[in-house]
């Protein structure tokens, strides 16, 4: 193989011939003329031949041409070409159309054809920027002080309340796979004081909805020597603030192929208690929330609605949860035992954030546990390390594609997300 | 609570009175003097107070007290304690002593002591330099155009040749834990061409042994438009280089903790054909590899000691695993079809990295599965997508924990695991 330059280096190779290599995502003749879009993991360039060409839409192929600027085109360059051999053929016609401009496909056919509709330019770019994502949290969460850890996704009960944990033969015992690092996070800030953690969670819910999915990754966090939750939101506020700003920076071109640009992220994200925004829902947007439940989707939709319209913010932590909702780990509300210091954050008008002060002495502990009747078996490693001076402490888990579906305006998580897993998908 | 300072900044605040809290990982009583040693997420520093003290070993206190510059000190400073409060207490006494430099304990009472021996120093140390490998290496596969991706690890079958899985109860169905991220990394290739991923692997192996565990964390990469596996190989050995070096200069003081310092990754690790490297073991060192596994934990010791010995390398990659051995979807070599163009990297006599070029046309893939008889049932998401265009291609599967095991010395991976999973663990 010749020399390959890469297509962002382009600029460096003005009027001379160079080899570039990748794959073809567009290709269109003009009578003689030929525009092919190629695409290699540093950018796309269009390649013009003057003569039809041998290879297809969508094949992997070796271009050597001219380069020459060209100032109408998005990336400034294109290329006059000159030959093109085929390093990798398609051995059947494409079952979707990657050159449209937007697939508009079903998402029962888009997601059956996962493995090529990935390779469309606008799905692309989702996953470019969450890869911009991942990068950011972690700078980010680093910069503030927090060491990363890895925890355990197999678990040896099913702990933390007990519902909607997937069981796996472990064997020739039963385990579980982990609703989230929630009890090995608090062990660790008994450690490292701040810790985060990016990884896979399993929910067994039967859930058909447009926000939820069985696996996922969450961005979690864990933070001691706090005085009250009011940290733990603080800190959120300011890695979000930090993490928007260069999100938008950097993902720009990305976010302009959905017309979106990323939201500013006020100094001071608006809190209020989950009470009161059920009141104003109520008397603002005639909505009641449904009595069985702290607040539901279409609940936090008006929430949302109402943050945006009167406090010009696309955030709102809504906070103090009901005592009898929370897990038992969830510290009490000081000033009314029936709420606890416990948060959400919405983001236009979607939970994308759960998180709360933690209880941290053993006694108030197994008080609550006791209260709530949740058994110690199986947590006793964990109630355990609360007889040994853990700090004050919370934190909060964030759902990763949730947060991109919402910047992106996606009409599902699943589109944010590279094969999802739902009740009924496995595959691909 | 009164303003807090960090220990990393009371450089900031020589002479003066601060407010410092954090951990009492030491305490001693000489006299009337107590010295206790502190530890907040920013660093350690000493107190010296002129009488006895309130709290005990391990507790969580603030500490009031004027900023001395003390030369002798490792961090060069010294805070002359005035006064302290607890902010948590022990309920019982620590179960080990975390005073002790060493915690010299064995393995299980270590793991069974995980939440609180955690928190020793050079324990801590071990995931301090694990926080560091997971930043290097995103920062690194980030530098060198690599996008990271995240893949589902609940499967629908059992593929990738089918022993070792573990299976779970997803709703109605039957699912499986996934073995590595390798068939999405690899359809993932011809989406972005450079793909790498950090990610939870699950191995139902029953082993037991020092350097397997049956959940790990493995640093993927998979790479197009290669030429052979030499540029995969050429490309592990530029990111451990850099890597290393970088963990070298910031994990300095965690290193020395262990009297370690990070091994010079050579410009060009040396490659060995595995077949050439038998012979060497038998030549050299009169052991025979057994003749029922391609090399085992003896042999790669002996292909340590020759690499130090006589190439001076701490890493040597072994190359042309045969063909009955691996896995379908690696490239027969060309040159001999009893071999395949797959490679391990032994860093000082164990194999940490699995490699190889795989094979990238659908008709060579089918054929290969065929003289395998490997039956495409589950996988055909995966073998459609090598009917269209997928570029020759390669990449490696890295054990994180492995890494800081041979970095440091440690007598198992389990060391290098917060909460290590085997056979007989799952708790904590």
């Amino acid at each position: 193989m010749k020399e390959r330059t890469l297509i962002k280096n382009l600029n460096e190779h003005v009027g001379k011939v160079v080899n570039l290599s990748g794959r073809i995502l567009n290709l269109r003749e003009l009578g003689t003329i030929t525009f092919a879009q190629l695409h290699d993991y540093s950018g796309y360039v269009q390649a013009v031949f003057d003569k039809q060409v041998e290879f297809k839409m969508g094949e992997v192929v070796s271009i050597e041409g001219e380069v020459i600027k060209e100032d109408r085109s998005k990336t400034g360059f294109e290329i006059h070409a000159k030959s093109a051999s085929i390093i990798s053929k398609n051995s059947e016609e494409l079952p979707i159309d990657l050159a449209k401009k937007d697939l508009r496909l079903q998402l029962p056919t888009l997601l059956d054809n996962r493995t090529l509709s990935l390779r469309h330019p606008k799905i692309q770019a989702v996953f470019k920027l969450y890869d911009l994502l991942l990068e950011q949290y972690e700078m980010v969460m680093r910069e503030e002080g927090f060491t990363e850890i890895k925890t355990p996704k197999i678990l040896g009960a099913a702990s933390e309340g007990g519902a909607n944990f997937f069981s796996i033969e472990y064997f020739e015992k039963k385990a579980y796979l982990a609703q989230s690092p929630q009890f090995y996070k608090q062990i660790m800030v008994g450690v490292f004081e701040r810790v985060f953690e990016i990884g896979s969670t399993f929910r067994a819910e039967p859930h058909f909805t447009t926000r939820h999915v069985n696996e996922y990754i969450s961005l979690d966090a864990e933070m001691g020597m706090i005085e009250g939750f009011n940290d733990v939101t603080s800190m959120l506020n300011r890695v979000l603030k930090r993490m928007f700003k260069r999100i938008g920076e950097e993902g720009k071109d990305l976010l302009a192929m959905y017309g979106v640009e990323m939201p500013t992220v006020p100094e001071k994200i608006p809190h209020i208690k989950l009470k009161e925004i059920k009141k104003i829902i109520k008397e603002k947007y005639g909505y009641e929330v449904p009595a069985d439940t702290d607040i539901d989707p279409q609940g936090e939709r008006f929430a949302g609605q109402y943050a945006k319209e009167q406090l010009n913010s696309d955030f709102l932590f809504v906070t103090h949860y009901p005592w009898k909702d929370k897990p038992f780990y969830t510290m009490p509300s000081r000033e009314n035992e029936e709420e606890t210091e416990g948060f959400d954050l919405l983001f236009r008008g979607m939970e994308i954030v759960t998180g709360s002060q933690r209880i941290h002495t053993h006694e108030l502990l197994m008080e609550n546990m006791k209260k709530k009747g949740v058994s110690p078996k199986g947590m006793e490693f964990y109630l355990d390390t609360f007889k040994f001076a853990m700090p004050p402490h919370g934190g909060w888990g964030m759902g990763s594609e949730r947060l991109i579906q919402q910047i992106l305006g996606l009409d599902t998580i699943k589109e944010a997300i590279l094969f999802p897993r739902d009740v009924k998908r496995l595959v691909p």
